[in-house]
């Protein structure tokens, strides 16, 4: 298993919510509610999938790792839940209650003090099978990372045209690193 | 040429330094001094790339448009001046820097008040040849994503291990879009 510094993840899991603050709040809707195109994801989506996610996903499966280990698997993931749950709210709100929910989170997860044991603790995945509490809490981070990217790329493709000549020196618009 | 509206393009100029602050001020330096391999820039050195393009990159060559037209080449960027410029530096100093700078050029940009008409002017890129201050506008806000887009995927990398099994559903370890 890969070294997993447990305060590392955690230092970024802290931060990610006031990034994307920073980055979205306030700005005009043209980058925050266009997408890259048929049924593909915008910034407001992403931010509603971040907090799904935070409801359902990260601790709720640690809780089942420590609880029941590999006799438990966990409850499959709804990628599209936010579609559904945010249709009538608007960016603001969403980037407070992915704050407040990420701190939350954050608290229990401190609070289960977690030791190295803990973290080679095995929990089953419906699709990939057998996974580490160490592995989920470090895809929860790079979690964040993979929608920061997203999120970088869906803007940029708002500018494909514009930059003119300029879109072969940017490497945001020959990326195709599709989150799944 | 494509639809411009700068006042979108200064919006989210105007975010970015802020986002990047809170993503990396006191992240431990696993995070924003590891790189991708061999040769590849840590978080570190984009943003000292961002302070060197907020120096010689966007609003100087703003001003060669305005002034010279298409009479006069823009000089050549230095892609790695950040290299041996940063060398002795710390994080914390290069976000506050970035912030200035951008600062400072945006207020400059504000008070050119430019309109549709001397957003077609043209000017003469070394590589790209004619190119308008429109394009260049629009890279200055899509440079900033194709990095932010950078950072995400340089950050990412350093869980690629750490991740185990869920590494085939995180688009950032996917990710073929370099910047160049």
């Amino acid at each position: 298993m890969a070294q997993h510094n447990l305060q590392q993840t955690i230092s970024l899991l802290g931060r990610t919510p006031a990034a994307l603050d920073a980055l979205l709040r306030g700005l005009p809707e043209t980058w925050t509610l266009c997408n890259e195109g048929e049924n593909s994801w915008n910034a407001f989506d992403v931010v509603g999938h971040l907090i799904h996610c935070e409801r359902t996903d990260w601790m709720p499966r640690a809780r089942t790792v420590l609880q029941f280990g590999e006799t438990r698997t966990f409850e499959p993931f709804d990628r599209f839940a936010q579609l559904r749950e945010n249709r009538d709210k608007s960016l603001a709100p969403l980037l407070d209650e992915f704050a407040r929910l990420r701190s939350d989170n954050l608290t229990e997860l401190r609070a289960l003090n977690l030791q190295q044991e803990d973290l080679e603790r095995r929990g089953r995945h419906p699709a990939l099978g057998v996974v580490t509490l160490s592995q989920l809490l470090a895809t929860w981070a790079a979690h964040d990372l993979t929608h920061l990217h997203q999120i970088s790329r869906i803007m940029a493709h708002q500018y494909r045209e514009t930059v003119g000549p300029w879109s072969i020196y940017l490497g945001v618009l020959q990326c195709a690193g599709h989150s799944s």
